[in-house]
């Protein structure tokens, strides 16, 4: 349902990986709704994920980045800046990655060289990019700053792990950069909280389909999907919402606010 | 900006009174937009409003009710689902009346008998209405119920008395009816806590001047206005949002989530 | 363990109807560490309850007051303040009843009427005893108001009903009030909300059983018992709390800030 | 007012430097209460600090420990086990330092190197002190850890800076080791988050006198003193809070739920 929502605007979207990703999704609906957009993700995602097909597809360049590097930043701020004329309007962080649960430690284990590497990529990535655009003036007024982020920020879901307290950084980042970047360019910077997701990423994670269907039935609307989410994330990259700014907003069919729902307490007594 | 966002859709706003409503603003958006809408009011904001010019404006039917009446509840929803052919898509909640503010009596000197008034009218109406479509099966599966709010249901605005008690109460209907309405019919319900706004309503409260402008030295992008309101109503009546349902969402420019500012702790120094 | 933590301290409680309420735990306590006290209920509950037996074993006045009736609880106030000689330093309110609940009502299916004594009689009491007792300057400052809550106020439990609303407006009144009594005389105000209690009115409600039983399991420390909320109580009617107000404190085993725990999501596979 | 509340248990107590630290207090009234504790600081802060005085007041062996080296905490939890004759029931961790701050980097200029630094120092400094106890098995059932904590971590205050992110991750590894040190344990973890205190390290940041008087002003009983905060500490500690787990306290006076308050909006016209 193209209603060119993003018409002359421009964007980086961080984090596509193959058709899967949420970031795939998001850009796709960025160009169809009118945004002229580059893709970036690390080195090492280019060579293994498919991107650069989807760059083809969008007509977007894709920019190799390390976003723990502000070097790579810089380079993609300008590379993006000159690819489409201009400063941008928005920009997705869809970055998250976990060295201790890929590693298989516990959370009553942790290795803290690893969980500080898993900060830095899944957290203070976002504020390097925020940090980098605002000093290369890289954002136009009433730009939109948009990461993606989970509830396990605010409550425990023991496998989430260490990426608990990544999302809890992320988000403490979206809050506190909004308030610079909106006092001094109009920028608002939120987050978006999404129903667990059939990701690459995501269902790599031990027990993720049974938590998966757990969330589903506590969701009076179900799990959002990733499609739904980039719907969401074209509606908050668009002038529809210049006023919000500093925000956690919980994409998730209602899981958010959920203490129990009748699906998950009586499977078995549905019927009545 | 129109983008047909709400092409075929059809919905009732409750609550427009003159041209400073934000009901008012997002009658005229949802109407350029697409949309086919009724208007309501109490009777005597009927009389006394401009409503009846605004429905000729938008080619919409203005039907009275009182949002504290069953009975006018439901004979609104037949005669929304006679003129616009067909159940609603959405309905906007703008209601909200404290007979204690109104007869300046202080928060600790409340009369009982006004408070009960005043949560019926502000907060059990929206009850009522979601109460009154399920039963008569008025409103289209993945509709959306939306009803404004104010930030006083969190934290508290001494001035604004027992109306922080009825925002509390219309939030957690939302949450509660969200599920029961999101289970049966995939329709989603929340609401928007928006800034300060000046309206013929919220003028009227002691104090409002000040507050207005110290909400807006807080708010990173000042407060939002009524217009920008009507575009984040929409975007919430659109197909762009299912699955964010049992929300409170903050459209306040930042408000919610600012300790403290710059602007507010040390005006005369902002130079530094 | 009694610590005479309440020595010299004088207080009402509000609720107790049988040795298995929180209300007969907490005045069991406060007068174990040192505290005179008055016990109140409704008319009705004196007659059907045991908490004349009480009133004796505790050297506790019981008086009665139905908690809606402003008269009752001056009555109530001056006869405590006679009876314990001097102002008082701390009430607990445990009070809550749902007539839709009672009369098998669903949440989609409320008799308005009812709703709004539900609403008097679980919440709007608490405003009233906390504006008579300021008119009547009867606490001394410094004292500490507590009520009862649960976590339904936040998130939807589709088994409670409209009740959810009766704690959210019951939860806003301590916010509310705290600052007016806050300001005024130092005199604290809080909610605490409390795991699942088998309780001779908790225990009534529909599935409470299956759904004390989730909560035990998604709660680390399992859930908190009415022994355990009556020391909770102790300590905030204590001098080791003077600085805590218009808060809602959790006492739930970290029920409140579980997503998922391992032994809800595979409770089966419990021994790996 | 000694209770003996904290008789026949044994702590830790990080972070006292003098005494005006909120440890110091926080110490001095653990020991009133009957516990018995050892000190623990940086060796830098062993140097300068008065700590030596306050371990011979208290008769509590002073154990140097940088916090962020896991060697030195096990060094710690070693030795204190000797010293106090067993596993310990409680530990306060008053640990916070902004390497940015310190050389005044904005939070928009940041130089992340040093906001890792203050991330280990500051939060994960906690987590490494808990895993580290956990895997000593250091800890008794129903032991009770605390952290402090600013509300700075839920809402922008542009001076606090990076602390921001670290208060926020600090607070989230209450939330998710609580979960797990209340499975294994029936250890509670929480965090109290404290007004602004008069402490060596807090009244270093700039413009701090300025927002001490605005806080005290948002309050409605006033900034809570670290006196004040020492007893919410010891009321934690002991066994009249063992169902309270995962939890953020607010110890500030109400100024966590305050939006507005008068003496803030209209300083000139208290009187009226």
């Amino acid at each position: 349902m193209p209603n060119q929502l993003l018409a002359g605007k421009k964007g980086i979207i961080f984090g596509a990986l193959d058709d899967q990703s949420i970031a795939w999704k998001v850009a796709e609906r960025c160009v169809e709704e009118g945004a002229q957009i580059t893709l970036s993700n690390a080195p090492v995602a280019l060579r293994f994920g498919k991107i650069q097909a989807l760059g083809e597809k969008l007509n977007a360049p894709v920019i190799a980045a390390d976003a723990t590097s502000v070097e790579d930043i810089e380079n993609l701020l300008s590379q993006s800046m000159e690819a489409l004329g201009g400063k941008v309007d928005f920009i997705l962080h869809s970055i998250g990655m976990s060295l201790n649960v890929r590693k298989k430690r516990e959370y009553t284990d942790l290795k803290y060289e690893w969980m500080l590497k898993s900060l830095d990529i899944s957290a203070i990535s976002f504020h390097k990019i925020l940090q980098t655009a605002m000093k290369m003036d890289a954002v136009n007024d009433w730009g939109s700053m948009l990461a993606l982020t989970y509830i396990a920020a605010q409550r425990t879901f023991p496998d989430y792990n260490e990426m608990a307290e990544a999302k809890s950084l992320l988000e403490s980042i979206a809050r506190s950069f909004g308030y610079h970047y909106g006092a001094q360019k109009n920028v608002r910077v939120n987050t978006i909280s999404q129903s667990p997701t059939f990701t690459t990423a995501g269902s790599g994670v031990k027990g993720f389909k049974e938590f998966f269907d757990y969330a589903d039935k506590m969701s009076p609307l179900g799990n959002a999907s990733a499609e739904a989410c980039a719907d969401y994330c074209v509606m908050m990259f668009s002038d529809l919402t210049k006023y919000v700014t500093m925000q956690n907003l919980f994409h998730d069919g209602g899981f958010s606010n959920m203490g129990m729902s009748r699906e998950v307490l009586a499977p078995t007594e549905e019927s009545e």
